[in-house]
Parts: structure tokens; sequence; C-alpha cells
């Protein structure tokens, strides 16, 4: 898990130490000042302890740095102060009487609270820096029936309940990163459109504020698609540099595009917007205004909608998710909803086989809706692909289902707090005493 | 120009000096060697000169490195013998008599040659290495008709007659860079797919190298749209690190997708097939086997073919390029071929519309054909982007014609060969007796 939340970090995973202070160049070609230079180096420390497999000594960070035992060991010591590292014995060795002393990532030091705000759900998860989830909980609502004050007022009493629940384990959250179903103005706070909300223009952030308990933590916001890419980055198969894009199957349909283990987020963080994909120009209207967007075809509500299940089934389920209903629904047969899927799964096949031809990414992972709706939808996507990708004969795209379910969009907004803290130590350790 | 060959190098435009070879790192935290080492500030001092508007003096490499001057000196000495940079004599300042020195990128040294092999031309390009051009051909001639030999024989005699022509110029070619229409194998010198030439798994490096005057040089191959993206970044608006697509109209469509200013190729090269993105999965077959492709409504035959020009006007052009006969009727009022361009364009805007909502890329180029026929395009395009991408109140996709036209492929490849020697200068010297 330790090493999982190091590859979903997003920019200092590869750097070596910095060079020394007078005449190094940072990777820019700047100059690295002292202050800096101690925080690369505090964050190199941290990040090997979080990336090992077991237990590391102090002799092993400076072995793998290149920093003398004395400066290692100093690192060392700020990390344990911070509460970011703690000490385990090693088994004793043969050459030595004396344990010697390991450490490992701090399961009571800073934590990530994770918060979505989705169409039909507001969600909160928290995790220690170690990436085990200390808090998680769901709230089944359908946030189109509140305005944004009143909704971000209830996400704000179910961040509280997660900072209770931390605060009781230990667990001192350090960030919020609130996952939403829409586009987030870049470094703002702000909602710019949230379709399926109906929200245009929003400032999140603040209303989330009002909250006096959250107005001290730092607030980001992104698309819940690409928290959900993070967390299945985190969790799914360990490879070297992975290439996929993680499909949020929920009302509206998001893509988490992650190219060479990085999330791929367009110029302005709005990339991955699948759902609006066309699928026919003339086809049925979107909440986005056009016509014909996937959304329509293979979104829950469509998939409700075409099964005839709108609305009587959709508040009929009495906290109950949707997506039981239609699992269930679809194991017994029912015959409508089994041609709903069918289209959805035509639709999401064609749609994602044009994205692959663009992006050239190996692998798709059905997330949200679709990974417990695999079985009547990954069919007719693998047909799609196979027949629509360029290089289906040399190179056949894989599908598979994602390792976490809906929670991931919230689960990886929480790790994302924390992955910051390991990717800055530095910060975090300067916010109050400690600062050096 | 110089400038603009630097910017579509491709990885190391942003390296400062490495630092101290003992107990250095390079960017991945690997110690740098001290033949590398100097490599890395030739490179360094070379990529000075190009990226300068003015003459660079060595005074003035030394400061920006933080080189001494001897050191700046020496590295000039090399690229002077190497006839990578030329100097060039200064007005004479106030404070000195002497006249002082500059340097600026050789145009007699090392060239590169570009080709295309494309569905209906051949074409050759040699620029030398400040990216001005001095041969360009092109052959108009259906390679639809031809076997692969014959026709990688006849692309040889054309690359003969480029290498002819930069020798009489004194530019000495270094390496080829072949455009071709489809999948390239990654590193092996291999066509995987051309689905419009009718080719599948061709070894379109080994037929070139047949030619003795070619076997000696290194070839390179890539899709043509990727080539055609790099010249446009080279040549487009000199923008801090640009995003756009540039979409690439032959018979067949291929988008060469630039993000942060470097081309994005995907994880194996093979992006960018937005020819073979759907439209209508029921629509008309395409020569890769699916039905529906973009190319079937947008591409070059396809527009000639729901024209009914298909055949007569193809063949009745005496080697007149197809695009003047599209231009010429167009502005004369065809009115089947204006019902073809029309569909054309809406089917291009709502594919592109797609692809913006995918990858949030904030410019879209009109190349190849679409540029000439911008007139009948744009305006559909714009109006799909501005009806389906989903910021488009808030900033809305921006349409531009390519600043090159249906030659931009071909002199994308012949400057990235250019573009490597700027980038990594001391392979290019060490070919011979210069090794140091």
């Amino acid at each position: 898990m330790a090493r999982a939340n190091v590859k979903g970090m997003s920019d200092q995973e590869s750097a070596g130490p910095a060079p020394s202070a007078t005449g190094g160049f940072g990777r820019a070609g700047r100059p690295v000042r002292q202050g800096a230079l101690r925080g690369h180096n505090l964050g190199l420390a941290l990040r090997i302890v979080a990336e090992a497999a077991t237990p590391v000594s102090r002799a092993r960070i400076a072995a793998i740095t290149g920093l003398t035992r004395a400066t290692a060991s100093t690192l060392v010591d700020t990390l344990l102060a911070g509460r970011l590292v703690r000490e385990v014995e090693l088994p004793r060795t043969s050459r030595s009487g004396r344990p010697a002393v390991g450490l490992v990532l701090a399961p009571g030091g800073p934590g990530g609270l994770g918060l979505e705000l989705n169409v039909d759900y507001v969600a909160a998860t928290v995790v220690d820096l170690t990436g085990s989830v200390v808090f998680h909980e769901v709230v089944a609502a359908d946030q189109r029936l509140l305005d944004p004050p009143e909704a971000l007022s209830r996400t704000a009493a179910l961040a509280c309940a997660g900072l209770d629940a931390a605060a009781a384990k230990g667990v001192e959250v350090c960030g919020v990163a609130l996952a939403l179903p829409g586009l987030v103005e870049p470094g703002r706070g702000r909602l710019l459109l949230a379709p399926n909300l109906g929200w245009r223009d929003v400032d999140v952030a603040g209303l989330l504020r009002r909250e006096p308990r959250l107005a001290a933590l730092p607030v980001s916001l992104d698309n819940e698609a690409n928290y959900a890419a993070l967390a299945e980055l985190a969790s799914g198969p360990q490879e070297d540099a992975p290439d996929f894009v993680h499909l949020s199957g929920e009302v509206g349909i998001g893509a988490g595009i992650v190219l060479g283990g990085r999330l791929f987020r367009g110029s302005r963080g709005w990339g991955g917007e699948i759902g609006h994909v066309t699928v026919d120009p003339a086809g049925p209207p979107c909440s986005c205004g056009a016509r014909g967007c996937l959304e329509q075809y293979a979104g829950q509500e469509a998939i409700l909608r075409r099964a005839g299940l709108s609305g009587s089934a959709a508040t009929s389920l009495g906290g109950e998710p949707t997506i039981r209903l239609l699992v269930q629904r679809a194991a017994d047969g029912d015959a409508d909803l089994l041609a709903a899927l069918a289209d959805a799964a035509n639709a999401l096949g064609v749609v994602v086989a044009g994205m692959v031809n663009l992006l050239d990414v190996g692998t798709v992972v059905l997330g949200g809706i679709y990974g417990p709706l695999a079985p009547w939808i990954q069919p007719a996507v693998e047909a799609e692909l196979a027949a629509r990708v360029l290089w289906s004969a040399w190179a056949p795209p894989r599908v598979r289902i994602a390792t976490k379910g809906p929670e991931s969009a919230v689960l990886g907004a929480a790790t994302s707090v924390v992955s910051g803290v390991l990717a800055d130590p530095a910060t975090w350790l300067g916010r109050g005493t400690l600062r050096a």
C-alpha cells in the first residue's frame, strides 16, 4: 500500500538527491537554495521509506541517496519528530548483538480526507500516511434536490464525522480533496460546470469552508474521474509506468487517463470528458446542451430510463445504491434492462475504441457501475475494440474490471492528500513549530 | 527558424548544465560520467546558439551555462570543427576596438532528409541545420498501383535527387526520416499497417536501404501526422508550451497531438488515429475493416466519391494535386461538392469535438487538404466545437489553418533529423575522426 501511494504521486518520484548547493542545479537548470535542498532531501528520504517493501535502515537511506550517514540520520530525526515515519525493531543479524532499527511510514501521522459530492450520493474517506482507510462513509441522497450551499453543508457534516474518526485513531487530517462530477477551474476552488447536478460557477471550496473545522485546511478540487484513476493507479496491478483509461460509470461518465504512470489531465485539467463524446449527433438531448452524448446511452440514468426503470425504480431504493438493483434485475434476466445494457455496451465500446485510436492506451478499466455490470458490458466493449482499434490484430487492447468500486474517486481524493505530503514533507513539517 | 527547430526537439531543451562529474546526478538520479558530461554540455552550448535570435558570444555561453570561459570556448571550438556553428563578426562596441565574434548555426553543416510516401504522392525535402529548405520535390503518383519494393525504389530515387541537391549546396545529409500513412512498429523500421495503401507488415527501412546511397544513413519512420505536427510546432505561432492538434487531411486523416510543446505519441507511437474514430457504427466500410470511420466522410477520396468526382476527376488530374481541383470546383459552386464538403465538415466537427472533450486541447489546426478547404470546412467545425465541447462557454476552442500545407509532413520529417543533431551533437560529432 505504501508503495502504491508513491506511484500515485505527481512529480518527484524519479528525482535523485539535489546536487551540492553551490553550483548545483535543479531539473530545470535553476540553482537549488539551501532550504529547498533540505526539503528535497527530506522528501527523498521519506519516499525511500514509503517505496520499500520492508523497514529501511538509516544506513540504507545514506547509501541510496549518497548523503553522509550523519546527514541521513538528521533527516530521519526530522521525519520522526514530524510523525511521518516510526521506528521498528529489525531481526538481529548474526554479526551484531545490538537490535537494528528500521523505519516505516507512521500510521498515526498526517492523513488525508477525501470527499465526493456526486449526483446521487456524498462520500467521505480518511486514509493515513500508509494509505490505510481509517474512515469511509457513503450517504445515498439525490444532490439535485439541494442547492449548492445545502449540499455542501451536508458534505461538510460528513467530513466532520471523518475528522472525528481520524482523531480517535490518532490521525491528523492535513488536507481535504473533493471529487466533483464536473469541470473545476484550475487552481481556484471553483466548480465551473457540473451538467448532471445542474450547477454552474459555484465557489465550492468557499462553501465547504463555511464549516469552521474545515476552514483551516487546504482544500483541493478535481473531477471525480481523475481521482478515481489515481485510486486505480495506486491499487491496480503494479506495472512499471502503466498506461490505462479508467472509466467512471455513474449518472455521468468520466475517463481518468493514466499515461506512463501519471494522470493525464489535459491543458486545464478538463480532459477525459468521455461522457460528452458524441454517439449520434441527432441523438437524445444531454444535460450539457448537446445531443447524442455517450452519457445518454451508457450513463446510469440513461440505462434506467431505457429499461423503463426511471423514476419508480430510482426512488424505490430506500437508500440502497441503484447499482445493486441494476445488477439484481440483470441477473434475473429483465429483458428491457438487458436490452438497455446491450445498447449501453455497444455505445460505450464504439466511443472507447475511438478514444483508444486517439490515445494509444493499452488497457481499459471498467470502473464505477461498469465494474459490477461487467458481465453484461465487457464482451460488447471488447468486440468493438477488436473491430475498431486499428492495431487490434497486433496489440489487442485489454479490458479489465477496476480493483476498486464506486468508492474509488473518494479514495483517490484522500490518497492524493497524503501523496502530497510524501512528495513534499517539508511543507507539512514547516506548518508549525517544526519549521527549521 | 533556428528557434523553431529547437522547439521541435524531443527531450532535452529544458536541461541545465550537468552537475559536476563526481557525485553529480542526471535527471533520473543516475551518476553522469565524464564523456556524457561533455556531450551534455556540447548540446547545451549548441542549443544556446540555436535558440538565440542574434549571434551569441563565447562569453555569453559561459555566463548562461555557468561553465568557465575556457571550457565554454573549448566546446565552441568543437562545434566549429564539426561545422555545427560558424563565426560571424559582431558590430564593434564603443568600449573595445577589436571586432567581437558571435556564433550562429552553420548552414553548410549536417542536414536532414525527409521523405513521405503517401497514397497519391511521394515527396522529399532536405533542410540544413538552421531549418532552411535546400531541396523540396513532390511527385504525384498513386502508390496503390505499386508493390512496396517498387514504391520504395521510386522513393529512394527521389531521395537521391535530394542528396545531390544538398551536396551541391555543401549540406551533408546525416539521417533520413520517412513519413508514412500508417502504423509504424516502434523502433524497428517496419510498417505494421497502412490501410489506405493496402500494406501490412512491410520492412520499409530495409527496402529503402536497398539504395546504396541510403544504406549508410540512419533511417527513422513515423506516422505522417506526427511529422506534420512537428512541422506545425516549429513554424506555427511561437507560444510557450503550445497545446494543439494538427489535423492532416489527406486520403486518410491523422491527428498530430502536441501537448505542452511536445508531440504526444501514445504508448507505442500509434496515437492520433482520428481517421478511424467512428462517425456511425453502421456507416460505409472503411479500408481498416471497420465501418463508419471518419475517413469515409471527411477523407479526400470520400469527399470526391460523395461529390461524384471519384475516378474521373482523380485520374484526369494530369499530375495536378487533387486538392487544387477540389478548391477550384468548390469556388465555382459545384453543388454536389459543396454538399459533400458540408457532410465532411459536420462529421469532422463532431469527431474533433469528442477529441477535444477527451484531451482538453485548446487549439485545432486544419492541415493537409483542410487548409485550402477551410472556407468550406472551418465554420461547421467551429459550430460543432461550440455546441459539443463541455467548456466552450468558458474557453472556446480555437480553430486555425496550418502554417504549412500538405508538405508539412515531409518538412517535419526533415526537421526531426536536424533536431536530433541539435539535441545530441556529440553523437553526430563522434561519427568519425572527431570522436573525443
